[in-house]
């Protein structure tokens, strides 16, 4: 059968593009890194349906594997279909009613961005702030919590505009004592650097694949505990989100339901699944040592170059490391050198250090000693091109 | 240097567990449907970042190829990083101001979700019913149009839930007339059966990667025209979402700008703009004729089988076939023998059509004319053992 009379196509978008063929790129900046062979390939694994009882049992070892790389028995813990953005505008728009107080720890463009989108969601968010690349101590924090006696404090955990670590380990208990829920960005630091859910009283954490984990972007890990879920179910102001809604994902991923909520992006939670396996594979402390271990390589490298980390060494993220320009360099050029002569990647600085900084990041797969060598000597090379 | 003294890492969660080896599994059901292996090893090109110079020319081809897709030249063109729900949610989260008045076409499960979305956005949804499996008159909409005078009128153009197929040619230009601006699911339809968003007046329309695309899920094609875009800019209720937020996700998308808003699923966009390619190589009218082909002779296989097709002729949707279980078979257990004995996927039915019909997909890739057979001779074998 013929179609009906139709309109004629219009051709002008019908390109005939090239094969892709992106070059060698070594992703040495602040995400995303550069994903593990096994990974891609993992990735590139037939799709089949997200109700298959051949797939289902992968969606269960993800979620456990999960609760290993949090460190976390929390049963709401699973991957977001969408990015750490994603993940992180799916605590906030589940968690937060309007007029909730929200105190937010400042200290770089990720803490903006946790603002920007708390006030979205009705937040009546009051700032606690450091100077970027700085970090906050535990009596700062508590007097912020006496003062505003917040329902959330939300922070970032590895601030990757600056590549500044905030301790964490004391501060859930401390909201413990206030009454308040912890809410973490963990989007550079997970599988990165030590993170202990349960154990350090985290209420919700998310984070990110192509950082740490060396997978690519569009599936991102959240896990919340059931001091935070029922502030959600006891929620006045009913839920706009049906992407993101906590109850509705239950319908998928928790194992006693497992029916429809939306069509969770099969070929990316072979590529998390993957990634995750290799953690276990490796070990937590192995891998936060490695990355630990690279990031001293890299640091005692640079300093023998005379160039300075943002960051005093002891909140120096060991995931990303923020190096100031010298005086005397152009910053975006020594990035664009990098990029056109030797395939490296490592990113400008954001926001108020645009052009202050570079920021390294050895990220997951990248944490290797051979990368940092390979980083070393190629910036030397870029910075003698900038000064000559 | 060591670690402060950390909590012991709780091994409980750490599986080794096995390669991963889904079985090759037939996608005949309701999405997704196999991805053809040009897709699959583009999808595994490895990862470069989103703003990486060589990257960015990339997105803009996957955008024109988009703008061929839809048939439009709307400038706000582009893949949302989520399943094709997730483009459902932008759109509805951006147009949907509380107290619009939007008049949803309810024919089926998918019309059933966006009066579900729309509600949690404050719209005052009106509905028009038909009995699932049955399309909408054009005096029908007219006069909806005419009672209601809404905002916004919204439909799915492809049923996924009952193969139907909604007569679209003439909605567009009556929208206007009546100053409503018309939004179109199509999920289940984009790149298998004809859509024309600029002839046809559509001011919003979105699909999904997985369907007649044959692309992994999690990256939703959406288009929106400045009749759509305008009623956003004019809003007096501020946005709640920043991950969906259209001027944000401009940040990126528009090339006069191209910044940093969020990590976009890299690999996933190689897959889509690697499907794009194969659709802009076939053709638009050759993809629309061989998907209507295949399906005309699922549909005299059916009937040679005595099968009864759930929706009537003239508004059977190509991509996708709900057929009635007879009375004397258990439909579900002919979708398990299908599965264990066939590796072949078929869909039960959804909602109200559970366990009555049987929904068969032959979408992109899948559509071809070995499938048909396939399918059609592995489902009489079924329904023999179901007799038996």
């Amino acid at each position: 059968m013929a179609f009906e009379p139709l309109p004629r196509v219009k051709e002008s978008f019908r390109r005939i593009t090239r094969q892709l063929e992106p070059p060698p790129r070594w992703l040495f900046g602040a995400g995303p890194s550069n994903v593990s062979p096994r990974v891609l390939q993992a990735m590139s694994t037939p799709t089949v349906g997200p109700l298959d009882p051949a797939f289902l049992p992968l969606v269960r070892e993800t979620q456990d594997l999960l609760r290993y790389l949090f460190q976390t028995s929390n049963r709401f813990t699973l991957p977001i279909s969408g990015t750490g953005s994603a993940a992180m505008e799916a605590a906030i728009a589940n968690l937060v009613e309007p007029g909730d107080v929200v105190l937010v720890l400042v200290n770089g463009y990720f803490g903006e961005r946790l603002c920007e989108v708390l006030r979205r969601y009705g937040a009546d968010v009051r700032r606690l702030e450091r100077p970027w690349g700085q970090v906050f101590s535990l009596q700062e924090i508590q007097a912020g919590l006496v003062d505003h006696r917040p329902a959330i404090l939300a922070l970032v955990h590895a601030e990757t505009s600056t590549g500044a670590e905030q301790p964490l380990a004391e501060i859930g208990p401390l909201c413990r004592r206030y009454d308040a829920l912890l809410v973490v960005d963990a989007v550079s630091s997970l599988g990165g650097v030590p993170l202990f859910t349960d154990e350090w009283a985290i209420d919700v954490v998310y984070g990110a694949s192509q950082h740490c984990l060396s997978c690519p972007p569009g599936i991102a890990p959240l896990t919340m505990n059931e001091r935070a879920l029922d502030k959600v179910r006891r929620r006045q102001v009913p839920l706009s989100t049906w992407y993101f809604d906590t109850a509705l994902l239950a319908q998928y991923w928790d194992p006693e339901i497992q029916s429809y909520h939306h069509t969770i992006p099969v070929n990316l939670l072979y590529a998390l699944r993957e990634a995750l396996r290799m953690v276990a594979e490796e070990g937590l402390v192995e891998r936060w040592q490695r990355h630990r271990t690279n990031a001293e390589l890299l640091w005692l490298g640079l300093e023998d170059m005379r160039l300075e980390c943002h960051v005093a060494s002891p909140h120096r993220l060991a995931t990303l490391t923020a190096v100031r320009v010298p005086e005397v360099v152009n910053g975006p050029a020594v990035v664009r050198f990098l990029l056109e002569h030797y395939n490296i990647e490592i990113a400008d600085g954001l926001g108020t250090l645009k052009g202050r900084v570079w920021r390294m990041g050895l990220m997951g797969y990248n944490s290797r000693a051979s990368n940092v060598m390979l980083l070393l000597k190629t910036l030397e090379d870029a910075l003698r091109q900038a000064r000559a």
